[in-house]
C-alpha cells in the first residue's frame, strides 16, 4: 500500500456499468515526509474520504476487495485514513 | 486508475482468439494538469471512446472485468470518459 | 498492453514443467514513434511471431489467458501482430 | 520479493472492514547493499516485525496469501525476517 | 518475464508458514546485453539455480504457478536457466 493525499475529484458520467455508484477521487501519492512523489492516480473511495484528506491506498487487483461487490474494474482504492505516520528518529529527518 | 487521452488506433488483424472483436486504442497517460507522462499504452475500449477523448483507464487484471467476457487477455481498459477533474486550489496551479 | 518489437529468441532447455512447449522471444518495448523504451522482456509467443516482427503484448497475470492451458507461469505474452498504428496528426510528429 | 527495512508505523483508525486487526508498518525498500531505493511503502505485517527490522516483502495480490483470511485488500506484506544476504564476491563490492 | 543473474542467497529463518521449504535467491535483473538494470530482487527458485547462474524469472502472481503448491506468497520466481539469448544483428551491438 502507499500513502497519498486526496487532491480532487474526477467527474465521469459515461463509464462502464461496473463502476456505477463508485466514487472516484484524484490522489497524489506521497513519501514518508509527506512530499508528492510520482504521478496522480484516480482511485475508488471505500472510506468516505474527501479532498485534502491523508489516506493510504491499495493497488493491483486487491483494490476491488475493498468493496462489497468485488467484481468491479478498479486497480486503486482508498482503504484507510492516516491519523499519523510514526517514524524512527533517523528516518524522520 | 489513471488519466489518459486517446491518441490513435492500433490495427492488428492477426491476434489471439480472445481478442476478436476487442477494439484497441493507443492512449497517452496524462497527469493532473493534463500533460503527457510516461509511455503510450495499447488499451481495450469498453466505453466507445475515440481519438482525442479524455478518459480514465484501469490496469492489471482488473481490466478484463470491464468486458462481458472477462476471460480475455487485456491488462489495460478504457472504463470511463472524463468530464472534468476538479482539483483543490493549491493543486491546480 | 504495450507495443514492442521481437529482437531475438531465448534458448532455455532447463525450465519448469509448465513452460514446456512455450516459445520464448526477447522483445524490446517501443513507444508510439516506434523508438525503444525501457528494458527488453522475455515474452511467451501466442501468435507465431518472429524476430523483427512488430507486435503488442499483454502483461501481468492476463498473459496466461492467451494460451489454451492458462495455468502456466508467464507474465508477458505476445498476443497480436501490429499492422499499423494510426495517430492523431499532432501526436505523430 | 524485495528487501526492506521497517522505519515506522502507520496509525489508521478509520479503515475498511477487511483491514481490521491488520498491523500496518512503513517500510523502506533496500538494495543489495542495504541502501534505500525508491519510495516507502505501507505493508501489512505477517511476521511480527517492528521498527528497525530487516525484512523481505511480497507485493501484488500475492500479499494477501500471507494471511489466514486471504480475502483482505493488501498489496504488500512483510513475509520474513532477513538474517543475512550472502552475495557473490564481485557483487558485494 | 525478464532476464537475471543469481548473485546470492537470502537467509531467512523466521518467515510465514507458506514459505517453508521455499529457497530464496537474490537476483540481479539484466538487459539484453547482460548488463545489470534496476534493483535486485528476492526470488523463489523453481529450477535448482545457484549463484552465478543466468536465469529468467516470472513476476506478479504468476510466480506461484511455478510451484506444486501454488498458494504460496511469492511474486518472483526463477522458472528457467538461460542457455543463450540470440539477438538480431542490429540489436546485439
Amino acid at each position: 500500500m502507499y500513502l497519498g493525499q486526496v487532491i480532487g475529484t474526477c467527474v465521469a458520467t459515461k463509464k462502464v456499468d461496473g463502476l456505477t455508484g463508485v466514487r472516484l477521487l484524484v490522489v497524489q501519492p506521497m513519501n514518508r515526509k509527506w512530499k508528492p512523489v510520482g504521478n496522480c492516480q484516480v482511485a475508488a473511495d471505500a472510506v468516505q474520504a474527501g479532498p485534502g484528506d491523508k489516506v493510504y491506498l491499495v493497488g493491483s487487483n486487491e483494490a476491488s476487495k475493498a468493496f462489497e461487490n468485488s467484481f468491479i474494474p478498479v486497480d486503486a482504492a482508498i482503504v484507510g485514513h492516516v491519523d499519523s505516520v510514526d517514524l524512527l528518529e533517523e528516518d524522520s529527518k
